[in-house]
């Protein structure tokens, strides 16, 4: 992608706000506010968004869920069920014909009854399925940007099994396997096992939570067994759980992922039984499990800046590498036009910052700003032969021959 | 995968309906009713669903157009700018503190206001983005299942341009990208450009109308000339607009994609004017693109099915190779899941069909059902060594070696 046919191809001026990621994602043409928390994603930031989902997914599928797709609206009557159609953050509407309908926050009370039409027996059982798409929350203060929103992208997965046992085994595997997300995303260790409330579910529920001084949460941190206890269940919890310490730090901290044994609350409130084995009927037993693009974005980035922008890690990196062309020697464009083309050839995703009529400190700086992970820079000065290679994280760069660096992808 | 482990791994009864991609869809465990107009999509029909958003994703990429992504909730305040506050298929909503929302049927209220924010001058046009995501309508009467819905998928593009010379170019590129998607769908044949009304914003707009009988538009063919009118202007264009002839056939088509010249409606609308070459200031001249992934799947099984089940065009068949076992031999077996083993590795998507406690006839008729667009059948009567290779849409099968097989992959 040539930078002169981005869009937007200009950067905004900085809005005010105390979240380092907001801004820095407005700037860099990231996001567009539309209303407070209403985030439009721009092509930079799809590109972004998707490689998070993507990785999520691969994840999700290792461990046997499959992936399907609830819609955003279900009707009332499904959360009346479950007595939630009062919750607060629940948005309603109704139909002109009268037909009320919820905007999902989570989707209990649509997975639930749409599993128990297909399952039977234990034969029918373990079934795990996830779904990547928007979901809604009425929160009276939506701020930080896209650590908090109205409308927000979301992964929620959901378990069924016959038995508690089950449900325990695999509740292990998929915490292992937001480890391994949260890993790649280059945010594991920032990021905390975090004992908090269960809800009417269970005793406790467990949050993934990454340390940043622009959480809403406060978690007390036993750094010996890198676990933590959301405040506000410390009452009920005042030792590590590991250690049975209480030498806890207090931090602030974002949560990027959260995980809950569900029981059978739900299976009960829509008679979700099965034949077990010895021909009894039994509730299922489920868990839920949910982790969101959007925020992580966000917290990525809180976590992945310095001074002059964003340093994305290479695994989310929108483009592999940015390529700057400085001066307007004819013979070093045409060298930087076949590097370009080159590099696309090999299958490289490459943002060129090919703008005439800008300034080369105006082009590093947008570079710098985007934070494409990996820098290519030809310049008159080094000629049409070499470059210079700096990754975004690294101080100092260096001189390689374009020939060398081609060869050496 | 394999058929034991896929969710749902069971087939429904065939619903009551009209339309025979409702029934297909749902009893091949592609999508399930949430309610009227809501569905869901299951792990089969979201590979369906991704191969189509990912068709049309290439081709608008191919074109020049950026992905981007808006929220599903816009201020009600967008709305009222444009006057299309009343719209009977808006859906709206009131938050907790007051503040009123639509959920977008369409986005020009949300892109023209955006896209001004970025574009000042001449140099920073044309613009040209698109979405995928889901869109409401709040519809008196949902039927024919994904036909239909009062929440389903779209691609939505809009272009911005300098003049309505550079509209008319674009809207000519769309227009032949357009083509091709419904050509790698297998429905260009069945599908007419048609000249339909352009509401308050051009003469007309352009529908792609795919004709088949649960089709709810009427379109007035010219066969020689391969363009059809919209019954509901037919008095207005009496004529075919290229032969001027009078000859028509009138069939029942579905619409599954609508382009208009939005001209300068909304760029006036919301005060969005860029500076000309001469300095001069001037409205942007826009255009919409629309496409429905959920409603062109649905089109495709009315087009493309049996009396057995679905016969899937290649392109967006849910796997490479349906590879059915039959029989309980164990050599056979060992032989299918090597061979399963040696596809996949190959990197080809292939769908087992495992079951144990499962008749060859339910497994023949299961693999007919779902439709894949391969099928190899492994039995006791062919042994270890052959396999049965047929095309879905072909009547009769060949025998092959497995060695043959997968060297001629």
């Amino acid at each position: 992608m040539k930078y002169s046919q981005l869009f937007p191809s200009a950067q905004k001026e900085t809005p005010s706000s105390e979240s380092q990621s907001y801004q820095l994602l407005i700037r860099g043409g990231y996001i567009h506010k539309e209303a407070a928390g209403l985030y439009s994603f721009l092509p930079l930031g799809i590109k972004v968004l998707s490689k998070i989902q993507n990785i999520i997914r691969e994840e999700m599928s290792k461990i046997g869920m499959q992936e399907l797709s609830l819609p955003c609206l279900s009707p009332i009557s499904l959360w009346e069920q479950t007595g939630r159609q009062d919750m607060n953050i629940l948005y309603q509407l109704e139909s002109r014909s009268g037909q009320k309908f919820a905007l999902n926050p989570t989707t209990e009370e649509v997975i639930t009854p749409l599993v128990k039409e297909y399952v039977r027996s234990y034969r029918d059982l373990p079934v795990s399925v996830f779904q990547i798409n928007n979901k809604f929350r009425d929160e009276l203060r939506a701020k930080s940007g896209i650590l908090r929103g109205r409308e927000f992208n979301m992964k929620d997965g959901y378990s069924f099994h016959i038995n508690k046992e089950e449900l325990d085994q695999y509740y292990e595997i998929v915490t292992d396997s937001y480890y391994k997300i949260y890993d790649t995303l280059g945010i594991l260790a920032s990021t905390v096992f975090t004992y908090a409330s269960g809800g009417d579910f269970s005793k406790y529920s467990h949050e993934f939570q990454t340390i940043c001084d622009i959480g809403e949460d406060t978690i007390h941190h036993c750094e010996k067994c890198n676990i933590a206890i959301n405040k506000e269940i410390i009452e009920e919890q005042k030792t590590c759980p590991k250690c049975n310490g209480s030498d806890f730090s207090i931090k602030k901290a974002v949560e990027v992922g959260n995980i809950f044994k569900l029981g059978s609350r739900f299976s009960q409130a829509f008679d979700f039984k099965f034949s077990d084995k010895d021909g009894s009927k039994k509730f299922v037993e489920m868990g839920c499990y949910g982790i969101g693009p959007t925020r992580t974005m966000g917290t990525i980035v809180e976590l992945n800046h310095d001074k002059k922008g964003i340093t994305w890690p290479e695994s989310i990196s929108p483009f592999d590498y940015s390529l700057v062309l400085l001066g307007k020697d004819p013979l070093v464009k045409k060298a930087a036009d076949e590097l370009y083309a080159r590099l696309t050839s090999k299958g490289k995703d490459v943002l060129y910052e090919d703008r005439e009529n800008t300034s080369n400190g105006e082009k590093l700086n947008t570079a710098d700003l985007l934070g494409v992970s990996k820098r290519i820079v030809m310049s008159n000065k080094l000629g049409a032969t070499n470059c210079e290679y700096k990754k975004r994280r690294d101080e100092s760069s260096t001189m390689v021959s374009v020939k060398d660096l081609v060869n050496n992808l």
